[in-house]
């Protein structure tokens, strides 16, 4: 072993022990803390970030990056490892301290501000905060440096390595595509069946959801799952991994459907290879690839025919009054309607990637100084008529629907649509070598689909940047037309239409 | 404001947040996390203590204290916070790395030992270990430096200021006053009333321990209110005090007592100033003034008639079939029911400062050089039966039954007795000041008493040694008597005695 990796091992394990402190702060202010915690736990977070950037920034760990980088013998794990830690380095190193405290502490107060700003409908609440934000992100991006443009900086902390104009060709293509097939659908959809607007018990839905999450192979000896007001899942440290979700009696589908998502995450951070947990490479810091991982079991496992044949009897036996006489056909359709929403969160398959695009194209805006905070509200309305085809008459529906901007994660809305078509591309990949999986999922059989999971993308972690991963695995480069074809025969087939 | 308090008030700060997040990593270890984090979590913990110590014994924070220590125009508040960091610094500054370091792993072993010790009633599996810790604290003690003896240095981490001559001459009018009151109590107690027996479903239990710690005062907007297998209070950060109780079916009263006495804990931290937040003095250093706080309201509220009288309906109307028959008069009498037992944690307030009496003549035995551990068993099964009047027939039930040697907790037991004088010496006084409160207590209204506490204790923080805040609001000097008074006069009621 390389005397240089045995120095800088020790110091990537302090830096990932800090990060779990961090993590650990984060999960329980969204999960667990009263509101009383909420100014001291953003100066607690603000100081360990602090000396986290103290540790990373250390010039003596540049200098072991340095020779590392020289060391031939490195295996890859090692040689991504010293390379990831070395662009963390290289960022931390150009931001200014001041900076980095500021943003912290704006995160947890901007946060609180549109935690108080969405129920009350009033983005004045957030305003100056977000401004801030905008303002101090571009700061950011300017210290650390861009060749093309200020938003690749932003957007190589969700997808290292792509860059801004190339995500936006991907929406130049797919948009297009999508929207003309997204109206043929939704024309398609007729009335919402009944059954998706009942009331469903949330003690059920949990005891439901619980069972769910076991059976789709999330191990609980090393995880928890809660409820949050908004769903998420966090690799806290080694052996602990914890999802959230939420209960709505009235959007009993949301519930299953984000409880399945985020097991898709978090099967992911619990696949990571047990011996690297700590190495940079040995962590996920592609969104994309994460993303891909949690709609691959959301869409392409839990929306499908088969997986649904399997759950529905299950729910019957929860919710004998409300489901005892649906039939499995029209369960299929009913998980799979389509609707024109305001909410993001809410959107189907069919729609979602237009609520992203939309806010690639405001971000885009604000960082191209296009567009300033004061004007988000009205160009977001805007911007969602043009895309989705309705127009929100309040901010809550609009502007203020997402946390992401209040807490600084701009530049991370496009890696929801790289997950699309990432897990598209696999899931097909996956059937082309395991061979069909509707019997084994029509069992609740997920084992084989997992154990391929684990190999082709869990056990690699981040052993090289998300795209050329997929790009391995799915053999192509990355296109929307997997995501297009799966949604074009899915639909053909329930609505009988041709495209 | 001095130059020299505004840089070292940011020092504090930081310690203080750093402490936060190692008590937030504590807390959610013992209430949240699931096993397989456990390895990962006590690695996380020590690189974050490993950071603190380094940010605790850095050598320009000695030279700030020794400026600050100058500097006449500082506030009692900044003086005090000045001494006490200077405490922890010269602590820290004396102990040699190697020490520190030997003295935290083998407090994890020797826990392991004792867990292990325990259930196998087998001494000899703890016994190196323990040894080996007597003789590490002993070290310790030596390093750190002490003036009349040894076991003056362990004290004063849960006490500070206090010595070990001075606690064991309050013991040594303590046991001769005590032995004959409590003799004649539990000869007169009787046959153990039917209701302490009974089963209570552990949900309706929660449920009403919820409501009580509100009716106390505990703000659960600054707070929360947990289980976990060993009850414990926690200030994790600015406005976030948490608190632990567990439910058993067959010890309703335990959970009830352990909810109330929690909660004389967390009403303490909850009214400490929150503009002294983060500095030393604005914390509690004085475990004996914090008992204090838990045992006033464990008993002298919490097994008061009048507080009972105020309960008993409110019980009933929680648990009919049980108790719906109770008279007020047998419920007062039940609570109270003293009787002989061999295991501290289940001893009433009649024996519980007897438990505490063999365990100071043991401790002060061991670092005197009187004792060595090999013969702490023998020692362990006199002292009980000379104090408490019975034998243990096992080690389990006698040497073994408590943790805190194992975990290197030498010194802290004498601060429970401290804790029961300080309570009744300020219970008086309150009602001195206040008049009786009887009548409010009956009620359930506690306002005018903790506002009391509020003033007189909680919102002196550490500005004093515990003993002398006490001393303070009392106004004579503290003694055994106000407790044995308090004893008596309950006591002579219940049972028709005469003292």
């Amino acid at each position: 072993m390389a005397e240089v990796w045995e120095q800088l091992r020790p110091r990537m394990l302090e830096l990932s022990e800090l990060g779990s402190a961090l993590r650990l702060l984060s999960w329980d202010q969204h999960v667990m803390m009263p509101a009383g915690g909420a100014g001291g736990r953003a100066s607690v977070m603000a100081t360990l970030q602090s000396l986290a950037h103290g540790r990373l920034t250390d010039p003596a760990l540049g200098e072991l990056l340095q020779e590392a980088a020289a060391d031939s013998s490195l295996d890859a794990m090692q040689r991504a490892s010293v390379e990831l830690l070395q662009r963390d380095y290289d960022k931390a190193t150009k931001l200014p301290e001041a900076l980095v405290r500021e943003l912290a502490e704006l995160e947890s107060l901007a946060f609180q501000a549109w935690a108080e700003a969405r129920p009350a409908n009033d983005f004045s609440i957030l305003e100056p905060k977000l401004a801030r934000m905008v303002a101090l992100k571009k700061e950011a991006a300017d210290a650390i440096g861009w060749e093309e443009e200020r938003y690749d900086a932003l957007l190589d902390d969700y997808e290292p390595g792509m860059k801004a104009r190339e995500v936006e060709v991907l929406f130049e293509h797919l948009v297009p595509a999508l929207k003309p097939v997204a109206e043929e659908i939704l024309a398609a959809a007729g009335t919402r069946p009944a059954f998706l607007s009942q009331t469903y018990e949330a003690d059920k839905q949990e005891s439901f959801c619980h069972w769910l999450v076991k059976v789709l192979g999330f191990d609980v000896d090393e995880g928890r799952f809660d409820v949050s007001p908004h769903p998420f899942t966090i690799h806290i440290g080694r052996g602990d991994v914890r999802q959230t979700t939420r209960y709505e009696p009235h959007a009993f589908l949301m519930s299953i459907r984000a409880s399945i998502h985020e097991t898709g995450h978090a099967l992911f951070e619990q696949g990571l290879p047990k011996e690297h947990w700590g190495l940079p490479a040995g962590q996920i810091n592609s969104l994309g690839l994460h993303e891909s991982q949690s709609r691959i079991w959301e869409i392409q496992v839990g929306t499908s025919r088969p997986f649904l044949d399997f759950l529905l009897p299950h729910l019957k036996d929860k919710f004998p009054e409300e489901l005892g006489r649906l039939e499995p056909a029209e369960f299929y359709r009913g998980v799979n309607h389509p609707r024109r929403s305001l909410i993001r969160v809410q959107a189907d398959e069919v729609t979602y990637n237009l609520h992203i695009a939309l806010r690639l194209e405001l971000e885009l805006a604000l960082f191209r100084d296009e567009l300033a905070v004061a004007d988000l509200p009205d160009a977001f309305d805007a911007a969602m008529e043009k895309y989705v085809g309705i127009r929100p008459d309040n901010h809550s529906d609009g502007v203020l629907q997402d946390m992401h901007w209040a807490v600084g994660a701009l530049g991370y809305f496009p890696t929801y649509t790289l997950g699309t078509l990432y897990a598209a591309a696999l899931f097909d990949k996956a059937q082309e070598e395991l061979g069909d999986l509707s019997g084994e999922l029509r069992r609740g059989d997920t084992s084989r689909l997992l154990e391929w999971l684990r190999v082709n993308i869990h056990a690699r972690g981040s052993v090289k940047p998300g795209k050329e991963i997929a790009e391995d695995v799915i053999g192509t480069k990355l296109s929307h037309e997997p995501f297009l074809d799966h949604l074009k025969q899915k639909y053909a087939e329930i609505y009988d239409l041709s495209f």
